[in-house]
Protein backbone atom coordinates (compact mmCIF):
# COMPACT_ATOMS: atom_id res chain seq x y z
CA UNK A 1 0.00 0.00 0.00
CA UNK A 2 1.39 3.80 -1.39
CA UNK A 3 1.89 6.29 0.89
CA UNK A 4 -0.04 9.04 -0.45
CA UNK A 5 0.71 12.72 0.48
CA UNK A 6 0.83 16.02 -1.37
CA UNK A 7 3.46 19.43 -1.13
CA UNK A 8 2.79 22.61 -2.12
CA UNK A 9 5.97 23.91 -5.08
CA UNK A 10 6.64 27.52 -3.04
CA UNK A 11 8.55 30.51 -3.70
CA UNK A 12 11.48 29.20 -1.89
CA UNK A 13 11.71 25.77 -3.84
CA UNK A 14 11.64 27.50 -7.22
CA UNK A 15 14.59 29.02 -8.99
CA UNK A 16 15.72 32.05 -11.50
CA UNK A 17 14.39 29.94 -14.24
CA UNK A 18 10.70 29.96 -12.65
CA UNK A 19 10.61 26.71 -11.92
CA UNK A 20 11.37 24.31 -9.33
CA UNK A 21 14.43 23.67 -8.01
CA UNK A 22 15.56 20.04 -8.56
CA UNK A 23 17.86 20.57 -5.24
CA UNK A 24 14.76 21.87 -3.92
CA UNK A 25 12.50 18.48 -4.74
CA UNK A 26 14.78 16.96 -2.78
CA UNK A 27 14.30 18.03 0.40
CA UNK A 28 10.48 17.92 -0.38
CA UNK A 29 11.76 13.94 -1.23
CA UNK A 30 13.60 13.78 2.41
CA UNK A 31 10.29 15.53 3.76
CA UNK A 32 8.18 13.09 2.52
CA UNK A 33 9.85 10.15 3.39
CA UNK A 34 10.41 11.71 6.85
CA UNK A 35 6.38 12.02 6.94
CA UNK A 36 5.86 8.39 5.60
CA UNK A 37 7.67 7.11 8.52
CA UNK A 38 6.27 8.67 11.35
CA UNK A 39 2.86 7.66 9.60
CA UNK A 40 4.35 4.32 9.74
CA UNK A 41 5.09 5.08 13.75
CA UNK A 42 9.02 5.26 12.79
CA UNK A 43 9.01 9.26 13.78
CA UNK A 44 12.97 10.22 12.80
CA UNK A 45 13.45 11.77 15.50
CA UNK A 46 13.24 9.16 18.40
CA UNK A 47 15.10 6.86 15.70
CA UNK A 48 18.10 9.14 15.54
CA UNK A 49 18.20 10.53 19.32
CA UNK A 50 17.49 8.08 21.55
CA UNK A 51 17.78 4.59 19.21
CA UNK A 52 20.94 6.29 17.03
CA UNK A 53 19.66 4.55 14.05
CA UNK A 54 19.70 6.59 10.77
CA UNK A 55 18.78 5.88 6.72
CA UNK A 56 20.83 7.55 4.85
CA UNK A 57 20.60 7.29 1.09
CA UNK A 58 22.76 5.50 -1.04
CA UNK A 59 21.54 5.52 -4.13
CA UNK A 60 19.56 7.85 -5.63
CA UNK A 61 17.87 7.74 -9.41
CA UNK A 62 15.32 10.76 -10.46
CA UNK A 63 14.25 11.49 -13.89
CA UNK A 64 12.54 14.56 -14.20
CA UNK A 65 9.68 13.99 -16.49
CA UNK A 66 8.32 17.64 -16.90
CA UNK A 67 8.66 20.46 -15.11
CA UNK A 68 6.49 22.07 -12.35
CA UNK A 69 5.90 25.87 -11.64
CA UNK A 70 5.77 27.84 -8.56
CA UNK A 71 2.23 27.00 -6.90
CA UNK A 72 1.93 23.75 -8.41
CA UNK A 73 0.76 21.06 -5.95
CA UNK A 74 2.74 18.49 -5.88
CA UNK A 75 1.19 14.75 -5.19
CA UNK A 76 3.79 12.03 -3.70
CA UNK A 77 2.80 8.50 -3.95
CA UNK A 78 5.80 6.18 -2.40
CA UNK A 79 6.13 2.66 -2.32
CA UNK A 80 8.23 -0.34 -1.52
CA UNK A 81 9.78 -2.45 -3.62
CA UNK A 82 12.21 -4.46 -2.01
CA UNK A 83 12.88 -4.79 1.48
CA UNK A 84 16.26 -5.88 2.56
CA UNK A 85 17.71 -6.99 5.65
CA UNK A 86 19.27 -3.37 6.13
CA UNK A 87 18.04 -1.69 2.98
CA UNK A 88 15.00 -0.29 1.60
CA UNK A 89 14.33 0.53 -2.05
CA UNK A 90 11.67 2.69 -2.48
CA UNK A 91 9.93 4.07 -5.64
CA UNK A 92 8.68 7.73 -5.90
CA UNK A 93 6.21 9.14 -8.09
CA UNK A 94 5.23 13.05 -8.02
CA UNK A 95 2.68 14.29 -9.99
CA UNK A 96 0.75 17.25 -10.67
CA UNK A 97 -2.74 16.76 -11.19
CA UNK A 98 -3.18 13.71 -14.06
CA UNK A 99 0.98 14.88 -15.25
CA UNK A 100 3.94 12.94 -13.51
CA UNK A 101 6.31 15.33 -13.12
CA UNK A 102 9.47 13.53 -11.62
CA UNK A 103 9.91 9.83 -10.32
CA UNK A 104 12.52 8.99 -8.35
CA UNK A 105 14.17 5.71 -7.01
CA UNK A 106 15.70 6.00 -3.69
CA UNK A 107 17.67 3.11 -1.51
CA UNK A 108 17.91 3.73 1.80
CA UNK A 109 20.18 1.91 4.44
CA UNK A 110 19.87 1.53 8.15
CA UNK A 111 22.72 2.78 9.83
CA UNK A 112 23.80 3.05 13.37
CA UNK A 113 25.11 6.50 14.40
CA UNK A 114 27.44 5.67 16.42
CA UNK A 115 29.86 3.07 14.03
CA UNK A 116 28.48 4.94 10.23
CA UNK A 117 27.84 0.29 9.65
CA UNK A 118 24.53 -0.57 7.76
CA UNK A 119 23.05 -2.30 10.36
CA UNK A 120 19.69 -5.06 10.44
CA UNK A 121 16.55 -3.04 10.96
CA UNK A 122 14.36 -3.54 14.39
CA UNK A 123 11.53 -5.53 13.62
CA UNK A 124 9.63 -3.11 14.52
CA UNK A 125 10.68 -0.63 12.00
CA UNK A 126 10.99 -3.48 9.91
CA UNK A 127 6.92 -3.70 10.29
CA UNK A 128 6.37 -0.42 9.81
CA UNK A 129 8.27 -0.16 6.33
CA UNK A 130 6.40 -4.00 5.29
CA UNK A 131 2.79 -1.83 5.35
CA UNK A 132 4.05 -0.28 2.59
CA UNK A 133 5.68 -2.77 -0.10
CA UNK A 134 4.44 -2.91 -3.39
CA UNK A 135 3.97 -7.11 -2.92
CA UNK A 136 3.77 -9.58 -0.09
CA UNK A 137 6.86 -11.28 -2.43
CA UNK A 138 8.69 -8.01 -2.00
CA UNK A 139 10.07 -8.70 1.50
CA UNK A 140 13.84 -10.00 1.51
CA UNK A 141 15.74 -10.21 4.95
CA UNK A 142 18.79 -11.83 3.48
CA UNK A 143 19.82 -8.82 1.41
CA UNK B 1 39.32 17.34 -19.69
CA UNK B 2 37.42 17.18 -16.70
CA UNK B 3 36.86 20.19 -14.82
CA UNK B 4 37.18 20.73 -11.29
CA UNK B 5 36.92 22.29 -8.25
CA UNK B 6 36.38 22.00 -4.50
CA UNK B 7 34.10 22.79 -1.85
CA UNK B 8 34.18 22.79 2.08
CA UNK B 9 31.38 20.73 3.52
CA UNK B 10 29.57 23.43 5.88
CA UNK B 11 27.80 23.06 9.07
CA UNK B 12 24.82 24.06 7.08
CA UNK B 13 25.48 21.30 4.34
CA UNK B 14 25.05 18.56 7.40
CA UNK B 15 22.35 16.82 9.30
CA UNK B 16 20.84 16.01 12.78
CA UNK B 17 22.89 12.84 12.20
CA UNK B 18 25.97 14.54 11.75
CA UNK B 19 26.53 13.79 8.40
CA UNK B 20 26.30 15.12 4.69
CA UNK B 21 22.43 16.00 4.16
CA UNK B 22 21.95 14.96 0.71
CA UNK B 23 19.64 17.47 -0.62
CA UNK B 24 22.74 20.04 0.48
CA UNK B 25 24.90 17.50 -1.40
CA UNK B 26 22.79 18.50 -4.60
CA UNK B 27 23.19 22.19 -4.13
CA UNK B 28 26.42 21.75 -4.35
CA UNK B 29 26.19 19.78 -7.56
CA UNK B 30 24.14 22.60 -8.98
CA UNK B 31 27.14 25.50 -7.93
CA UNK B 32 29.83 23.28 -9.51
CA UNK B 33 28.11 22.67 -12.66
CA UNK B 34 27.22 26.34 -12.74
CA UNK B 35 31.05 27.18 -12.01
CA UNK B 36 32.34 24.58 -14.79
CA UNK B 37 29.55 26.48 -17.15
CA UNK B 38 31.11 30.17 -16.29
CA UNK B 39 35.16 28.85 -16.27
CA UNK B 40 33.57 27.64 -19.63
CA UNK B 41 32.69 30.94 -21.26
CA UNK B 42 29.29 30.53 -20.05
CA UNK B 43 27.74 32.38 -17.23
CA UNK B 44 24.63 31.13 -16.17
CA UNK B 45 23.32 34.41 -15.71
CA UNK B 46 23.60 35.64 -18.93
CA UNK B 47 22.03 32.85 -20.50
CA UNK B 48 19.38 32.97 -18.63
CA UNK B 49 18.67 36.67 -18.12
CA UNK B 50 19.76 37.98 -21.76
CA UNK B 51 19.24 34.57 -23.98
CA UNK B 52 17.08 32.70 -21.83
CA UNK B 53 18.25 29.77 -22.09
CA UNK B 54 18.16 27.51 -18.98
CA UNK B 55 19.81 24.03 -18.53
CA UNK B 56 17.29 21.86 -16.47
CA UNK B 57 18.25 18.66 -15.25
CA UNK B 58 16.27 15.41 -16.96
CA UNK B 59 18.26 12.68 -15.52
CA UNK B 60 20.25 12.35 -12.17
CA UNK B 61 21.51 9.09 -10.69
CA UNK B 62 23.47 9.01 -7.93
CA UNK B 63 25.82 6.82 -5.70
CA UNK B 64 26.81 7.67 -2.22
CA UNK B 65 29.46 5.56 -1.52
CA UNK B 66 30.98 6.91 2.11
CA UNK B 67 29.46 9.41 4.41
CA UNK B 68 31.27 12.88 4.56
CA UNK B 69 31.90 14.84 7.34
CA UNK B 70 31.07 18.23 8.55
CA UNK B 71 34.48 19.96 8.36
CA UNK B 72 35.94 17.73 4.94
CA UNK B 73 37.04 18.98 1.54
CA UNK B 74 35.15 17.85 -1.11
CA UNK B 75 37.45 17.40 -4.57
CA UNK B 76 34.71 17.49 -7.59
CA UNK B 77 36.32 16.54 -11.20
CA UNK B 78 33.24 16.85 -13.81
CA UNK B 79 33.30 15.42 -17.35
CA UNK B 80 30.77 14.94 -20.15
CA UNK B 81 30.65 11.64 -21.22
CA UNK B 82 28.57 12.69 -24.43
CA UNK B 83 27.83 15.77 -26.09
CA UNK B 84 24.07 15.61 -27.70
CA UNK B 85 22.57 17.90 -29.77
CA UNK B 86 20.57 19.13 -27.18
CA UNK B 87 21.91 17.41 -23.86
CA UNK B 88 24.86 16.81 -22.30
CA UNK B 89 25.46 13.87 -20.11
CA UNK B 90 27.43 14.74 -17.27
CA UNK B 91 29.81 12.38 -14.92
CA UNK B 92 30.70 13.75 -11.64
CA UNK B 93 33.37 12.02 -9.26
CA UNK B 94 33.34 13.86 -5.69
CA UNK B 95 35.63 12.29 -2.89
CA UNK B 96 37.32 13.68 0.04
CA UNK B 97 41.33 12.94 0.04
CA UNK B 98 41.63 9.59 -1.56
CA UNK B 99 38.51 8.57 -1.37
CA UNK B 100 35.31 8.80 -3.37
CA UNK B 101 32.22 9.47 -1.57
CA UNK B 102 29.77 9.92 -4.55
CA UNK B 103 29.74 9.86 -7.98
CA UNK B 104 26.68 10.88 -9.90
CA UNK B 105 25.31 10.96 -13.78
CA UNK B 106 23.47 13.79 -14.53
CA UNK B 107 21.94 14.71 -17.70
CA UNK B 108 21.20 18.63 -18.91
CA UNK B 109 18.89 19.76 -21.52
CA UNK B 110 19.26 22.94 -23.73
CA UNK B 111 15.91 24.68 -22.94
CA UNK B 112 13.83 27.86 -23.97
CA UNK B 113 13.03 29.19 -20.80
CA UNK B 114 10.59 30.86 -22.95
CA UNK B 115 8.87 27.53 -24.08
CA UNK B 116 10.23 25.02 -21.81
CA UNK B 117 11.16 22.94 -24.84
CA UNK B 118 14.27 21.46 -25.63
CA UNK B 119 16.99 23.93 -28.12
CA UNK B 120 20.22 22.57 -29.85
CA UNK B 121 22.93 24.02 -28.11
CA UNK B 122 23.89 27.15 -29.21
CA UNK B 123 27.32 27.16 -31.14
CA UNK B 124 29.50 29.08 -28.59
CA UNK B 125 27.66 26.71 -25.58
CA UNK B 126 28.58 23.77 -27.10
CA UNK B 127 32.13 24.48 -28.07
CA UNK B 128 32.64 25.42 -24.13
CA UNK B 129 31.30 22.17 -23.30
CA UNK B 130 33.44 20.19 -25.81
CA UNK B 131 36.28 21.51 -23.73
CA UNK B 132 35.21 18.68 -21.09
CA UNK B 133 34.57 15.58 -23.38
CA UNK B 134 36.00 12.30 -21.91
CA UNK B 135 37.06 11.33 -25.23
CA UNK B 136 36.83 13.24 -28.46
CA UNK B 137 34.38 10.05 -30.33
CA UNK B 138 31.85 11.46 -27.60
CA UNK B 139 30.59 14.24 -29.96
CA UNK B 140 27.05 13.63 -31.01
CA UNK B 141 24.97 16.46 -32.84
CA UNK B 142 22.43 13.93 -33.84
CA UNK B 143 21.10 13.48 -29.99
CA UNK C 1 -7.19 39.36 13.04
CA UNK C 2 -3.74 37.12 13.61
CA UNK C 3 -3.13 34.59 10.60
CA UNK C 4 -2.01 31.26 12.75
CA UNK C 5 -0.44 28.03 10.70
CA UNK C 6 1.78 25.90 11.71
CA UNK C 7 5.47 23.82 10.54
CA UNK C 8 6.81 20.61 11.61
CA UNK C 9 10.15 20.80 12.16
CA UNK C 10 11.71 18.51 10.20
CA UNK C 11 15.21 16.59 9.68
CA UNK C 12 16.37 18.83 6.59
CA UNK C 13 15.21 21.99 8.77
CA UNK C 14 17.97 21.05 11.98
CA UNK C 15 21.83 21.09 11.93
CA UNK C 16 24.43 18.98 13.36
CA UNK C 17 24.00 20.57 16.59
CA UNK C 18 20.52 18.49 16.71
CA UNK C 19 18.55 22.12 16.61
CA UNK C 20 16.99 24.40 14.02
CA UNK C 21 19.25 25.78 11.49
CA UNK C 22 18.21 29.41 11.98
CA UNK C 23 18.41 29.98 7.71
CA UNK C 24 16.01 26.68 8.12
CA UNK C 25 13.56 28.91 10.39
CA UNK C 26 13.56 31.69 7.63
CA UNK C 27 12.88 29.53 4.69
CA UNK C 28 10.02 28.09 7.04
CA UNK C 29 9.19 32.19 7.84
CA UNK C 30 9.10 32.60 4.19
CA UNK C 31 6.61 29.62 3.39
CA UNK C 32 4.17 30.84 6.05
CA UNK C 33 4.56 34.73 4.77
CA UNK C 34 3.24 33.12 1.16
CA UNK C 35 0.52 31.09 3.20
CA UNK C 36 -0.65 33.95 4.64
CA UNK C 37 -0.89 36.00 1.21
CA UNK C 38 -2.41 32.89 -0.77
CA UNK C 39 -5.32 32.77 2.19
CA UNK C 40 -6.09 36.08 1.88
CA UNK C 41 -6.77 36.00 -1.84
CA UNK C 42 -3.14 36.80 -3.03
CA UNK C 43 -1.39 33.93 -4.19
CA UNK C 44 2.58 34.58 -4.89
CA UNK C 45 2.90 32.41 -8.18
CA UNK C 46 0.04 35.42 -9.88
CA UNK C 47 1.79 38.29 -8.32
CA UNK C 48 5.03 37.56 -9.51
CA UNK C 49 4.04 35.92 -12.84
CA UNK C 50 1.10 38.12 -14.04
CA UNK C 51 1.35 41.34 -12.08
CA UNK C 52 5.23 41.60 -11.85
CA UNK C 53 5.02 42.28 -8.26
CA UNK C 54 7.39 40.71 -5.38
CA UNK C 55 7.49 41.97 -1.80
CA UNK C 56 11.06 41.48 -0.69
CA UNK C 57 11.99 41.79 2.72
CA UNK C 58 13.72 45.27 3.40
CA UNK C 59 14.29 44.49 7.25
CA UNK C 60 14.14 41.05 9.37
CA UNK C 61 14.53 41.59 13.31
CA UNK C 62 14.62 38.26 14.91
CA UNK C 63 14.86 37.14 18.57
CA UNK C 64 15.61 33.62 18.86
CA UNK C 65 14.27 33.04 22.80
CA UNK C 66 14.61 29.41 23.18
CA UNK C 67 16.04 26.36 20.83
CA UNK C 68 13.46 24.12 19.10
CA UNK C 69 14.03 20.50 18.07
CA UNK C 70 13.58 18.02 15.65
CA UNK C 71 10.16 16.64 15.34
CA UNK C 72 8.97 20.01 17.08
CA UNK C 73 5.38 21.48 15.92
CA UNK C 74 5.86 25.02 15.09
CA UNK C 75 2.96 27.22 15.80
CA UNK C 76 3.39 30.21 13.61
CA UNK C 77 1.03 33.65 14.03
CA UNK C 78 1.19 36.92 11.81
CA UNK C 79 0.10 39.98 12.28
CA UNK C 80 0.55 43.50 10.91
CA UNK C 81 1.46 46.22 13.33
CA UNK C 82 1.18 48.56 10.43
CA UNK C 83 0.56 49.10 6.76
CA UNK C 84 1.87 51.69 4.75
CA UNK C 85 1.76 53.23 1.32
CA UNK C 86 3.96 50.50 -0.18
CA UNK C 87 5.01 48.85 2.83
CA UNK C 88 4.06 46.27 5.44
CA UNK C 89 5.41 45.75 9.13
CA UNK C 90 4.80 42.01 9.94
CA UNK C 91 5.04 40.40 13.27
CA UNK C 92 5.86 36.55 13.29
CA UNK C 93 5.29 34.82 16.78
CA UNK C 94 6.76 31.37 16.82
CA UNK C 95 5.86 28.69 19.49
CA UNK C 96 6.16 25.00 20.52
CA UNK C 97 2.94 24.36 22.51
CA UNK C 98 3.21 27.51 25.40
CA UNK C 99 6.57 28.21 25.02
CA UNK C 100 8.22 30.82 22.55
CA UNK C 101 10.64 30.16 20.52
CA UNK C 102 11.46 33.09 18.51
CA UNK C 103 9.48 36.12 17.34
CA UNK C 104 10.52 38.46 14.41
CA UNK C 105 9.42 41.77 12.94
CA UNK C 106 10.08 41.40 8.97
CA UNK C 107 9.08 44.29 6.69
CA UNK C 108 7.89 43.64 2.92
CA UNK C 109 7.86 46.50 0.56
CA UNK C 110 5.72 45.82 -2.67
CA UNK C 111 8.35 45.78 -5.75
CA UNK C 112 7.88 46.16 -9.48
CA UNK C 113 9.79 43.14 -10.18
CA UNK C 114 10.85 45.22 -13.40
CA UNK C 115 12.24 48.48 -12.13
CA UNK C 116 13.07 46.66 -8.48
CA UNK C 117 11.23 49.87 -7.05
CA UNK C 118 8.56 50.35 -4.81
CA UNK C 119 4.96 51.12 -6.10
CA UNK C 120 2.26 51.50 -3.90
CA UNK C 121 0.43 48.24 -2.67
CA UNK C 122 -2.62 47.69 -5.18
CA UNK C 123 -6.08 48.25 -3.67
CA UNK C 124 -7.00 44.37 -3.55
CA UNK C 125 -3.41 43.24 -2.28
CA UNK C 126 -4.19 46.00 0.52
CA UNK C 127 -7.39 45.26 1.41
CA UNK C 128 -6.05 41.47 1.70
CA UNK C 129 -3.31 42.56 3.78
CA UNK C 130 -5.60 44.78 6.25
CA UNK C 131 -7.58 41.40 7.27
CA UNK C 132 -4.20 40.82 9.61
CA UNK C 133 -4.04 43.98 11.39
CA UNK C 134 -3.63 44.13 14.88
CA UNK C 135 -5.95 47.41 15.08
CA UNK C 136 -8.08 49.27 12.89
CA UNK C 137 -5.69 52.45 13.66
CA UNK C 138 -2.41 50.95 11.88
CA UNK C 139 -3.60 52.00 8.15
CA UNK C 140 -1.32 54.53 7.02
CA UNK C 141 -1.63 55.15 3.40
CA UNK C 142 0.95 57.73 3.87
CA UNK C 143 4.10 55.08 4.38
CA UNK D 1 40.30 44.03 12.53
CA UNK D 2 37.59 42.81 10.22
CA UNK D 3 37.47 39.21 8.81
CA UNK D 4 36.70 39.54 4.97
CA UNK D 5 35.98 36.97 2.49
CA UNK D 6 33.44 36.50 -0.55
CA UNK D 7 30.81 34.43 -2.16
CA UNK D 8 29.65 34.27 -5.28
CA UNK D 9 25.66 34.98 -5.60
CA UNK D 10 24.80 31.61 -7.43
CA UNK D 11 21.67 30.26 -9.06
CA UNK D 12 20.79 28.43 -6.00
CA UNK D 13 21.19 31.43 -3.62
CA UNK D 14 17.99 33.46 -5.77
CA UNK D 15 14.76 33.01 -6.46
CA UNK D 16 11.83 33.57 -9.23
CA UNK D 17 12.15 37.15 -8.69
CA UNK D 18 15.53 36.82 -10.07
CA UNK D 19 16.98 38.34 -6.52
CA UNK D 20 18.45 36.94 -4.19
CA UNK D 21 16.28 34.89 -1.61
CA UNK D 22 16.68 35.85 1.67
CA UNK D 23 17.11 32.46 3.37
CA UNK D 24 19.86 32.10 0.93
CA UNK D 25 21.13 35.08 2.92
CA UNK D 26 21.25 33.73 5.57
CA UNK D 27 22.79 30.45 4.69
CA UNK D 28 25.71 32.90 3.36
CA UNK D 29 25.79 34.67 6.78
CA UNK D 30 26.65 31.48 8.71
CA UNK D 31 29.24 29.73 5.82
CA UNK D 32 30.83 33.16 6.53
CA UNK D 33 30.74 33.38 10.08
CA UNK D 34 31.95 29.54 10.27
CA UNK D 35 34.68 30.49 7.80
CA UNK D 36 35.85 33.69 10.42
CA UNK D 37 35.95 31.00 13.39
CA UNK D 38 38.18 28.62 11.35
CA UNK D 39 40.45 31.46 10.10
CA UNK D 40 40.64 32.21 13.71
CA UNK D 41 41.78 28.97 14.95
CA UNK D 42 38.20 27.62 16.28
CA UNK D 43 37.21 25.65 13.56
CA UNK D 44 33.54 24.25 14.03
CA UNK D 45 33.56 20.46 13.28
CA UNK D 46 36.13 20.12 16.52
CA UNK D 47 34.35 22.69 18.77
CA UNK D 48 30.56 20.51 18.13
CA UNK D 49 31.81 17.10 17.71
CA UNK D 50 34.60 17.19 20.52
CA UNK D 51 34.05 19.66 22.37
CA UNK D 52 30.22 19.64 22.55
CA UNK D 53 30.06 23.67 21.83
CA UNK D 54 27.98 25.25 19.53
CA UNK D 55 27.05 28.86 18.89
CA UNK D 56 23.90 29.54 18.39
CA UNK D 57 21.93 33.01 16.81
CA UNK D 58 20.29 34.50 19.71
CA UNK D 59 19.41 38.11 17.52
CA UNK D 60 19.84 38.56 14.34
CA UNK D 61 18.69 42.24 12.71
CA UNK D 62 18.98 42.55 9.11
CA UNK D 63 19.10 45.93 6.83
CA UNK D 64 18.64 44.72 3.53
CA UNK D 65 19.21 48.00 1.35
CA UNK D 66 19.33 47.02 -2.22
CA UNK D 67 18.73 44.22 -4.37
CA UNK D 68 21.50 41.88 -5.44
CA UNK D 69 21.39 39.62 -8.48
CA UNK D 70 22.11 36.39 -9.63
CA UNK D 71 25.75 36.53 -10.70
CA UNK D 72 27.47 39.31 -8.40
CA UNK D 73 30.24 38.46 -6.34
CA UNK D 74 29.22 39.68 -2.61
CA UNK D 75 32.22 40.96 -0.74
CA UNK D 76 31.55 40.45 3.64
CA UNK D 77 33.40 42.24 6.11
CA UNK D 78 32.74 41.02 9.49
CA UNK D 79 33.66 42.24 12.86
CA UNK D 80 32.84 41.93 16.53
CA UNK D 81 31.43 45.47 18.36
CA UNK D 82 31.18 44.05 21.64
CA UNK D 83 32.86 40.20 23.36
CA UNK D 84 30.82 39.50 26.31
CA UNK D 85 31.82 36.38 28.85
CA UNK D 86 29.33 33.98 26.89
CA UNK D 87 28.47 36.26 23.95
CA UNK D 88 29.66 37.87 20.64
CA UNK D 89 27.81 40.97 18.80
CA UNK D 90 29.31 40.67 15.64
CA UNK D 91 28.39 43.19 12.33
CA UNK D 92 28.35 42.37 8.96
CA UNK D 93 28.43 44.17 5.69
CA UNK D 94 27.65 42.97 2.48
CA UNK D 95 28.54 44.84 -0.35
CA UNK D 96 28.92 44.29 -4.48
CA UNK D 97 31.70 46.63 -5.58
CA UNK D 98 30.91 49.84 -3.56
CA UNK D 99 27.09 49.38 -3.02
CA UNK D 100 26.44 47.87 0.17
CA UNK D 101 23.28 45.63 -0.64
CA UNK D 102 22.65 44.67 3.50
CA UNK D 103 24.12 44.44 6.85
CA UNK D 104 23.26 42.30 10.15
CA UNK D 105 23.78 42.47 13.57
CA UNK D 106 24.52 39.09 14.58
CA UNK D 107 24.27 38.02 18.63
CA UNK D 108 25.95 34.80 19.12
CA UNK D 109 26.25 32.89 22.16
CA UNK D 110 28.36 29.88 23.71
CA UNK D 111 26.58 26.86 24.40
CA UNK D 112 26.78 23.47 25.67
CA UNK D 113 25.36 21.14 23.22
CA UNK D 114 24.61 18.66 26.31
CA UNK D 115 22.62 21.16 28.42
CA UNK D 116 21.79 23.96 25.59
CA UNK D 117 22.90 26.62 28.38
CA UNK D 118 25.28 29.24 27.97
CA UNK D 119 28.79 29.41 28.79
CA UNK D 120 32.10 31.29 29.09
CA UNK D 121 33.71 31.37 25.91
CA UNK D 122 37.00 29.28 26.33
CA UNK D 123 39.88 30.96 25.91
CA UNK D 124 41.25 30.11 23.36
CA UNK D 125 37.93 30.79 21.70
CA UNK D 126 37.71 34.13 23.17
CA UNK D 127 41.26 35.01 21.92
CA UNK D 128 40.42 34.08 18.49
CA UNK D 129 37.44 36.16 18.59
CA UNK D 130 39.13 39.00 19.96
CA UNK D 131 41.38 39.53 16.95
CA UNK D 132 38.07 40.73 14.92
CA UNK D 133 36.99 43.19 18.15
CA UNK D 134 36.32 46.67 16.50
CA UNK D 135 38.12 48.72 18.72
CA UNK D 136 39.98 47.20 22.19
CA UNK D 137 37.46 48.84 24.50
CA UNK D 138 35.04 46.42 23.30
CA UNK D 139 35.76 43.59 25.83
CA UNK D 140 33.46 43.31 28.70
CA UNK D 141 34.06 39.89 30.03
CA UNK D 142 31.43 40.25 32.50
CA UNK D 143 28.67 40.57 30.08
Amino acid sequence: MAFETSRLLGFGDCDPAGIAFFPGYMRLLVSVTEEMFAASGMPWPAMIRERRIGVPTVKLDVDFVAPAFHGDELDFRVSIARLGGSSADLRHRVAVGERTVWTARQVLVATSLESHRAIRWPDDVRAGLAAHLETNDARDPAA
